[in-house]
């Protein structure tokens, strides 16, 4: 995913107009994409080196880049709340997600989140993830099908809630309405030292979920929020931008103690 | 690093009591460690799992675990300022730095993110981390010896100022005084549309080095801030922790264009 | 402005619908106010109690109240930029504005800042309000007016980058582009003590204020920021907002010394 | 409170050594103030302008001001919780308290509060003030008299969650740990329109009183939290603080409605 710098035929690119204005785009033989700026060739995108640039029918020019994590989780197809950069950020760096992790997920959801795990425990790690819905697992399997990560994912279609299939996991994470109804399944999976991560938007989730780990077993019980602020960095006008995302989800981690 | 689950001689273990009183510890046989609430025989340590707890001289209970990477950035010796497992959390998701990528860090410091970028490049990626202070470097490489990372890095005694060895690099990261006089040798070292990430404590380091990219031929510059919360979550009194950090530095991201 | 609770004519009320939907109503005699939900005849809101609700010729419910400095700030006819009602209550409680005293501001811009100011000072206190441009002292005089608090301003249509007419002024308060070139003539027209405000978006118009600050004379030199986040608390779903302002402008406070 | 400039036996003032070194002091007649730079003697401080200096006995500068609310919030004697300047602003101007305002205040803990509220109220306005706690009403009154705000406000100790006796009031406003008893009381004593404030640490506390607000009618039912950072301005080193208050309280505003 990283090696390899010029773009081939079923590579999915960033291109990229400006701030706003950009999109993932698969390159496949003789299509076009199209954009308010004109068509874009995509025999014209392959052979191109990452970081170099495209122009439309209308003479505008695209940059192509390699999708970094941020890029996925901003812009795959999605019919389900996203969760953000910074949140996952949080996640690798509190559970110890990465490379060689065996990882449970639930839900799926647009699978967003199990791209960006599945990047990170590259090449030897696994994500088994579940979800209850159907037409959500399918577009979670195109989107990681997009990000040629497949062969580091299971998909799933069961309720977690009913219980976990797996044992001996390094992580479970979890971003669904009930979590505590999952932590006594999450207890059983996860290996001695293992790490628990919730990602929920209401404090009545957070609660119920903190309660139960508490009841469970489980150590090291925190909560955080997190929050990111651009600073708009102008000649003599520097300043924050006006608005920001002010709450996606409270994330909750704990590890299993025995 | 994450496969085993029992305590070996030699392993670097966080032993815990409770949220404040914990420590990075390396095993070593027929040695003690000291601590307010009696001593630990490192001799019980290994065999155990972890997850599981062993008594001090006192009947004291400590918890045993496997470090996680904030673990590692809190709690390892340092004689430089920190950086956050908040701010390594963003620069992951925003920079892509993962598995299989080449990186070259500077200033290498006490080595709290040259451990974390170690961690998430394994196991066929690289990391080239440059330090004008040999003290400093010492420290480093002591710091990931300890966390068994030592082959995923070169130490390099160099100022970074005067240019960057590596060429085809998929990031560089900047954690120093002046990373704009970096800038131009970043992008020389950098593959097309390749990563560049700066931390930086003051707003005009954060002008200077964004004047610098724009300059050099940089796209997609973006500066963020990151806070984190605690939420305590008790029963019946839930509330935001009263203090946090407000200010660590401010991040810079750019990707490398042609 | 305080005492009587019965809609009279000529009052400024707030007309309610929801959250969203509301407006500062001059009561007029005879005259309608034209809504998405249909008419109201302002006829039948003279002599309504504040706090209670009038209907539209569709039947639909409005509630009466009486401005509260915010609506004022949020709902009043403007043609510059917002200072929020967040920001005004710090300068409030900062430097000391209240009952009797005699601030100078600059500039008038659409008079928000002015009619809060006015609303503190009464009953014996005096505003002295800068401005340059004649069309936004025009809608300043309409918009006090409309507060019926004209009596406590006099409007000056001068660059107070030239000078200060006033002496022994209790505070001076700044919001406009270069308020660094003012804070000679601040020193000159506060009393002893007298306290110091200014207003500014970006951080290099701060940088400015603060070393012309430090070089005039003025002590207790601070500068914050605010930020206020909506609390949504609803049955079993209490979360935060979404999105929120994150940022306004920078807030900077000084005393004079002598 | 704010036109006399000259310091008069019996004032209280704050005396300032640098940003941390600072106290309210009561100017009493051949009295010494002792600080960590020697002894002040608190005739030389009689007759002096505000915004001048006085010499301790060691030779050590110390600048005189008349305290502004901040300084009596912060500094004044308290043996309760500190409610912030931050909170007291917003409550101002989201509640519409201000000049002419009579008000319900409970509890009255050490009297910060009521000290703010008096002098935004003056001179026509009122403070009833609520505590059952007979140690903090002594100290409330000491420190009220000491600002010389004493004719403003009246004390009394009793429970306010058995009921309020005044009636047709601007503001009832909330410091306590069962806000949600009260909204009844608030209720009746409030006139029509009338602003109802709490002031509560916990989520717990914020979810009872808007459920309890919600089912006795009243509207506009809003929770706020508020957060304030130092921006340190310093040539070429201009960065936010390292540390901040996360969490004090949530305000939560509603209006009564008939």
């Amino acid at each position: 995913m990283s090696s390899k710098n010029i773009v081939d035929e079923g590579d999915l690119i960033l291109l990229v107009f400006d701030e706003k204005r950009r999109w993932l785009v698969k390159v496949e033989k003789d299509k076009e994409f199209h954009t308010h700026k004109g068509v874009i060739k995509l025999n014209d995108v392959i052979g191109k080196t990452y970081g170099s640039s495209v122009k439309s029918s209308t003479g505008a020019k695209f940059r192509v880049f390699k999708p970094l994590p941020r890029d996925y989780i901003l812009k795959m197809r999605r019919i389900t709340q996203i969760i953000y950069p910074k949140d996952i950020g949080l996640i690798l760096l509190y559970s110890g997600i990465g490379p060689g992790w065996k990882v449970v997920e639930a839900g799926t959801g647009s699978g967003a989140l199990t791209v960006v795990l599945a990047y990170y425990v590259r090449p030897d790690g696994h994500i088994y993830t579940y979800e209850v819905r159907e037409e959500f697992q399918k577009l979670a399997i195109k989107n990681i099908k997009n990000a040629a990560l497949e062969k580091y994912v299971t998909f799933k279609l069961k309720d977690i809630s009913e219980g976990i299939d797996e044992r001996n996991v390094d992580a479970v994470i979890l971003d669904m309405a009930t979590p505590w109804l999952v932590v006594p399944h999450a207890y059983e999976a996860l290996k001695e030292g293992g790490s628990f991560v919730s990602y929920s938007p209401t404090i009545e989730q957070v609660q119920k979920t903190v309660f139960s780990l508490l009841k469970t077993g489980f150590f090291d019980i925190i909560t955080i929020e997190c929050f990111t602020r651009r600073i708009l960095v102008r000649e003599g006008k520097t300043r924050p931008a006006t608005s920001m995302i002010s709450h996606t989800g409270y994330l909750t981690f704990a590890r299993k103690i025995t």
